[in-house]
């Protein structure tokens, strides 16, 4: 998973199992499959997307049944075909039942997240611009989340707010003025902090480009105004486009020329992708 | 919150917290706004819907700064116009910049939710039928999602596997027949259990009205099998219709006659509603 | 362990371990026993009963001494005379001291409660009564008290209160009458959700019984007042004796026809079952 | 609660109470109890016996009301008797329906362990032993159960195996002598250390005699034994006697002379107290 | 504390409670000191220093008793000399003694690493230089520690491995050569990551700068290499200097004109400062 | 570790590794470092001292990369040369690089605190006096850094407040006099615990010699005042020295005859041992 080791989600997929199974556990399952029984099933997605999540619904059914194996036969952030086996589960029939909506919960949301920013990605393809995703992320998933975008092609924006600065309105009406914001900022930040300051006009924009920033977010801009916008930066800094970034306008967007587009669509908006656990007949 | 009482969520929204502030805090925030300036901000709907989480974000700011005051004018479940003030916060104006995102992701998560729901509900209005939630839902947020879909005007399906039985075809395929998974089921569950039989087909169905079982599953049947199957159980059992679910379709299938009507569409794929925190100029 | 993954229970595990070794672990056997010192010992179990908790038992010693052999010659709720070797682990000697204490609170007092269900169980034998347990549990241990409840031969009453409606006196006394407490959860709660309604007399039981429900808990009535009830319910719902139910009445209680016989004594009072490890000399 | 702070208990409660709230919560006082509706209710005590727990059960409530009032009439530890009010709650009717069998669970069996303890310690009255607990506790309640007995008028014997050693059989077995298992035990563990030694026969304790140490547990001796055994400590160091104590036999054990007398049976085996909420009429 | 909630290290004090108080709470406190006797004392430094911790100390005691009041008359950061009061607490006296240790542990290590920075910080005053902390923190604590270097007048190099990217020899020896290894980083991080490179010598250096990069780690060089490779850089990129860095040369360092300094000593090393509880006679 | 489980310790340094991976994990090394990848590297310490934490290190490893192997040439606790290799570990390069500074920073501060231990130890040679630790530990890490103290040759004071009695002049001073304060904890406290009693005076002192404890604590006295005390004592009971212990006072300490030296600055001030990640070249 991109260097991200799956034990530190084991907490949280436990977490998971547990909200699923209760006091109780799965008492359909127990009182219908006698314990020991061996089944095998096939992780099948139903509609064309990008798969995330194997090592979670591996570890999902692995946590249920220590001796269970799983083979998969795409990876993390492969593009498939509707009907296409991911993966082969052999196992206690009892822990393949009982983990199954739990592994798709993952998957699905994920594979979802990967999906929609693929789509993205796919719209812009060959004007430059990257798809970044946002802080608009599901509590408690972000790291997956994150990943799921970068599967998908995308870019993280910021993973927190410790990471890097975004000045915003907000911090800019309490210092007074753009620069009064940077330099309160750069004279306390790490010197490996990235420092971006969001803009509404190109008035603020041409303040900003006076300070010493890495990147300006051009915020609610039209295609006319960013395009303007672009032109003012003139490359010095990075340039991002936010607000209302939907499907059918990202690549006019992205055809202004800014470097990268930020959509909080992409990871919680996005339907998930239909997957499910077949078993053979 | 519907008797779920508040103190059971600190841990999750702390962990929520963490993930945004991660080792360093919210350094754009804490460089630009002095400690203890006060700030009073608008929590705002940007589009109509149904407002959930008001309770999750008045804790996110209390937890930020205990002295922080949240003043609510709509309660959760309400259904809102667009523009319309939610609540307005008064607190410490460091509190209120890093909480933002927090807060706002609980609630258009869960309001996006809600308001999809009650899209459904609307949508079978007079049909006598209910729209009901399934365990399709994002990990570690299951008693929130369930919560917003009764706040919509739907209803729950099972909690976690351990609340009720339902028999799908692979406990059929394990035991035999649908009468000897009732069976093994009615003989080991305790008697606050109700037992619902997934059936495929009309002749499955006639099978499972033979067994002591409390409702039937009707899963991917076309409007017409539906309507015959309603006809066949003539009131002696629950019915509960799915399977590809849409709002598109849902009328038509609740005019089947069936009882209930699950999706997981309201809880996997319901796109955020946008609510912002915006700060008086 | 019926269905229930041990990987569930790895955490209160590792509380208890954690309770007992303190900051220092346990002095006495690392200050007298050298490391990687090998050792055999046996589970005995010293007074005959059901016995419960081997698996608990083996993932503590195996969470002390990955190496660990743990062999059981008998499983979770057989029926066992006194003297019996129920497991033979093979380890490091200093885990088999260290984790000894705790493996065997586990086991003694799950033991304990399936070896009260198992006399509950046959004291009423031929009645057709079941005995059920309740949710007076210790706090942390449900999940396994009810498991040890189940390998008894008893059933489960509610695991938790969001599995089945009980209606008590107080919501009754909220809501005016037991018909209108009815109508109020029936509004409320989903299609897969059983209602049981306790009723003191039978005047009481007369007006539950028109109402929609499945089941009526018979609280602290006399023998011959719960053969009236039965008579009155006539097989329409589901009835449930209750109220200091004892080992000494038991049979009295189930033969006036009753359905199901709730006690918490089984899980609240019962004595632990006396097992020990045993090193060979 | 004799100096232990009820926060460190936070996490445990909650974890009580999650478990009995689910995913769905108090499903029958949610449908029947309006919100905001106030009650006032008492806890009375049903069988004479020492009562514990009364700021745990506060807790439990404040959690789910943090505006509830707990106004108690006793103290964790008085002995009372039938019928007694133990406290006053009044706060949301749901928090109290709500919480009422967490907080009894826990009063209930931290009662029965102080009135056991209370039984023992009135046994010997007068003859100058000491009841003393055993490490025999329920997983996960240790600090509580600890409590108990302390608060029933015994003592506590080793919270944890870091506190003191106890060199029991096995010990002395690796070390071949209980001379050399002492030797190894004061060169390593610190001076601050209290160390006893097991011994079943009086050979035993004559070794154990002629070697450095705080006390001798005298295990499973007949009263004439223990008699001599005691004769031949003469006050050199602390005797205790251990194994098989039960309330009609631990008088004739004190009268032999022994300082304490220790038993797991208070802890692991004692019956709850009957406790109950009871409901103004 | 600089932003930083105190409710999210709640559960980490609380840990530290646990830790001292084990299963029975500060035996020694509540057996000479009746519960509700009132105290008054003082927070007392006993050498000149940065004091950090105020907060943590504050939260502390009130876990231990919510009525305690803790009036601060220095702020995080502050110098102070010998002897001053920094705080009095008045609350419960078992509070009191019982949390002494654990918030003096919180305090006498934070306050160490502030004055340890501050000398630092001062001893390169006037040159232009800043010193920065490495990643060299205590585990669990990286979060106070990095804020104790920041209240010490020292700056944050890497909160965590995601926040920037730092080239070190290994990735450059798995990628063949600096240019590559920045263009893989450069083509998959997002766009507000900051790239720094570490390099050993002029000739590493010379590469270095011939990439898209925002600044270089001299790692171990002397102070004449460091004041070429500063003339090399020529103000292109932030210099910063690494390496056995010790309070006795860090100004001769820091006068090679390198903009950062950075040193694992100030968080690894740095002696505790001396903080008491003194009670007034 | 000493029956230490390493199981234990997970929790912890999953904690230690989340803190420094954050949301998006080792972005660097996952940039530039194809996953799969295999690399061996060595673990070398670069100056003398006494290492500690091989196991802590390997499981740090083997949670990145469940296959990674790490064989160790030292165990905990040997004294080391510099340059000598402790140990190899050949998994996934990612791993190693990204699982490096977690465990270093675990094994410097507990080699740090075992060197510091040692190098107390050794300049009291000979003279019967043995060094003691205090309750000055990391919060979060008291069982590790204790056991280092032993893996140094030092010996552990109090693990924690519950596991003996340390009577202090504010417990004197609230019950008015030495005899009257162990009167009350020997009334009270179980008998497997130690008590000891500090003093600042001889008069003190003697005082406290004719009430029945096991040790006494003579606080910052005087090297002539510690002679004399020790006379006084005249072996009745243990003689612990405390207050301003440095390497350089300890053996004049030593030979004043005092049983046991206790000092905070091995846990709270030892510098951290220089240990680091090598690979060949």
């Amino acid at each position: 998973m991109d260097g991200l080791p799956i034990a530190l989600f084991d907490a949280a997929i436990l977490g998971a199992l547990s909200e699923d199974l209760g006091v109780g556990g799965d008492i359909t399952t127990n009182a219908t499959i006698p314990s020991g029984e061996q089944a095998t099933a096939n992780l099948v997605v139903r509609e064309p997307g990008r798969v995330i999540g194997l090592d979670i619904a591996a570890r999902v059914f692995q946590l249920l049944d220590p001796g269970c194996k799983f083979l998969s036969f795409v990876a993390d952030g492969d593009a498939v075909q509707a009907s296409i086996v991911l993966a082969t589960i052999t196992g206690e029939a009892r822990a393949l039942l009982t983990g199954e909506r739990t592994a798709l919960n993952y998957m699905t949301h994920l594979s979802g997240i990967a999906t929609a920013t693929a789509s993205f990605v796919a719209a812009v393809e060959g004007t430059g611009a990257r798809i970044v995703c946002t802080r608009k992320t599901t509590p408690g998933l972000r790291s997956l989340e994150k990943y799921a975008v970068r599967m998908g092609g995308g870019q993280n924006h910021r993973f927190a707010l410790d990471q890097s600065v975004l000045i915003k309105d907000n911090h800019i009406a309490y210092t007074g003025s753009i620069s009064e914001a940077v330099d309160r900022v750069r004279s306390r930040v790490g010197h490996t902090v990235f420092v971006e300051v969001e803009v509404d006009t190109l008035a603020q924009l041409e303040q900003a480009l006076r300070c010493r920033i890495d990147a300006v977010l051009l915020d609610n801009m039209s295609v006319a105004t960013l395009r303007d916008a672009v032109e003012m930066v003139d490359g010095r800094v990075v340039t991002e486009a936010s607000g209302g970034v939907r499907l059918e306008t990202v690549r006019e967007i992205a055809e202004t020329g800014v470097n990268m587009i930020s959509t909080g669509w992409i990871t919680a908006s996005a339907p998930s992708l239909d997957i499910a656990l077949d078993w053979p007949t």
